[in-house]
Order: C-alpha cells, then structure tokens, then sequence
C-alpha cells in the first residue's frame, strides 16, 4: 500500500534532516522524496511516497504533525492525486539508430534537450509508472546516464 | 556560487538520514536536494544544490565522498550542466480568466494534467529560472496550491 505524504514545513536548515532521521531511526520506508520551495519563501514542502500497512502509515502521520517544524501535513492514496516525476537520461547514439532514439522518444512524449555529436539529452516529465516504461524502451539503446526526481503529487480536482 | 552535487548512493535505507544530517550539522546550506533511483535498483542519485564559498564547496565534496554509503560524487557549475526542475500548481479559474489562464499557460510551455468546474492542474517542467518567471506569471491568478520538485542536473553533451 502507498501512500502519499505532503508535508509543509518551515523553510530552515535542518528540517530534512529531522524528518528523514524520523523515518530512518523507526525504519519507515521512503520510496521516494522530493522538497521544494513553494510560492511562500518561509514555507518549503515535502511529498514523501511511502508504502507499508495502514497502522504504519498512520504512525508516520501522527509522527510527522509533532514535528515542531511541520506546519501541515496532507495524506492521499495514489488514486486520488496527479503523481509526476521528472528524467533526464543521456543516450549515445549512432548514424544506425538516430532515427529510432528520436521516433521512441517522441512516442513516449519525451524532450530533446540537448545534444552533441554523440550524444542525446533528454527530458521526460511524467507518471512514476509511465518513467519507468520509458527507462525499459531506452535501455535497448544504452542509457549512459540518469537523474531522476521522486514522485510529486497533488490531489485530483474534485468538485 | 552554486555548485552541483550529484551524488551516487547505496539505495539503502537511512541514506538520506546521513547525507541530509551531513549538511545540517556543519550547517552547509541546501538550496535544493532530490533523490531518485537509477536505471540500476541498487543506486539511488542524490542531486543536491548548495550555494558558498569555494572553500565550502570543496569541504562537502570531501565530506561527502568519505561517506561508506557514497559511491561517487561528481560537482559541477550551472553553467554547464542542463537543469530542470518540476513543478505542479492548482489554480482556480472563473468564466472570465479561464482564457488568460489557459493562454499564459500555453506561453510557458505548462499542460494542464487535470481540471475539474473550477480548477485546473498545470504541470510546468523547466529550468529553475523559468520556473520561478512561471510561478510569478501564474501568482495573479491565484494559486491555490503548488508543489515543485527541486533540481536535477546533468552536464551539458560535451563532445
């Protein structure tokens, strides 16, 4: 079971720091974790993916809204949110297999977003299921490099 | 001077706990930090941004590769890297800047992932500096709720 955590914390030095030892000292898993600034420069927010069962997940909440530094914290199900993540990926290529880099990267709604005699860099910004069907299609080429985010999230428009 | 840290790591949990605490306790700055996996399960990349003096710089490239879990660090400039950023915004519209909105959006290179009878989702992917310009393009509409992934970078196709 995964579950979604967005978490607004105070923008200060440290508080990542307290909140990954939360989840390391307890061994909560974190599949994956993103922090960023938002539109307020004091307000900093977190999207934490973890998964384990429904007592876990709720320990983690109660865990993470005594935090001094957390201002709120939002949990939802993977189902109910638009999850995002963001690849960049180099691949070599040749005069043989230009073409098929190009065409399998336009398909899948990837990005040229740089180049040079060699290599491709290139972008794609999509569902955390959808990246790594893009990571399976491109290993056939050679992916000489990659950097990943984790997943971002918010919930569906509902009304 | 910002400097870019991308960091290999051991995809192990409590890895993040170490580094995070790593920049807290010498009080190095984190401008941004995202970790994601590979292309290789076992290796998660931490890409982290961090603004000093040279000599700062330098300190965290030390003290990052004597860390067990570090596999290998690599810094670089901005300049010379390719770095994008991922950023999700919910923003309320009405019947008359529902065509602002949409337009603005389609000027920034956004896509709207989601809408329902009085919001929409804008994904928007891009450099930090553009997205910075995106969010104060969108900030008079009315952001209701926004989440944004930090930095991730590769080097620029040198060859």
């Amino acid at each position: 079971m995964k579950r979604i955590f967005s978490v607004s914390v105070e923008n200060r030095s440290g508080v990542l720091s307290k909140i990954a030892g939360l989840f390391a000292r307890r061994c909560y898993n974190i599949d994956s974790l993103v922090v960023g600034e938002t539109e307020d420069h004091s307000v900093s927010r977190m999207t934490i993916v973890s998964s384990g069962d429904e007592q876990i997940m709720q320990q983690i909440e109660k865990q993470l809204n005594k935090k001094l530094d957390v201002i709120k914290v939002k949990t939802f199900e993977e189902q109910e949110s638009v999850c995002k993540e963001l690849m960049l990926m180099r691949v070599k290529f040749s005069p043989n297999n230009r073409k098929d880099i190009i065409e399998t990267c336009s398909i899948l709604g990837g990005k040229i977003v740089d180049m040079s005699m060699t290599y491709f860099l290139i972008q794609f910004c999509d569902s955390p299921e959808k990246i790594q069907l893009c990571i399976r299609m491109m290993l056939p080429f050679g992916i000489s490099e990659l950097a990943r985010t984790g997943t971002v999230a918010l919930t569906k428009c509902a009304d």
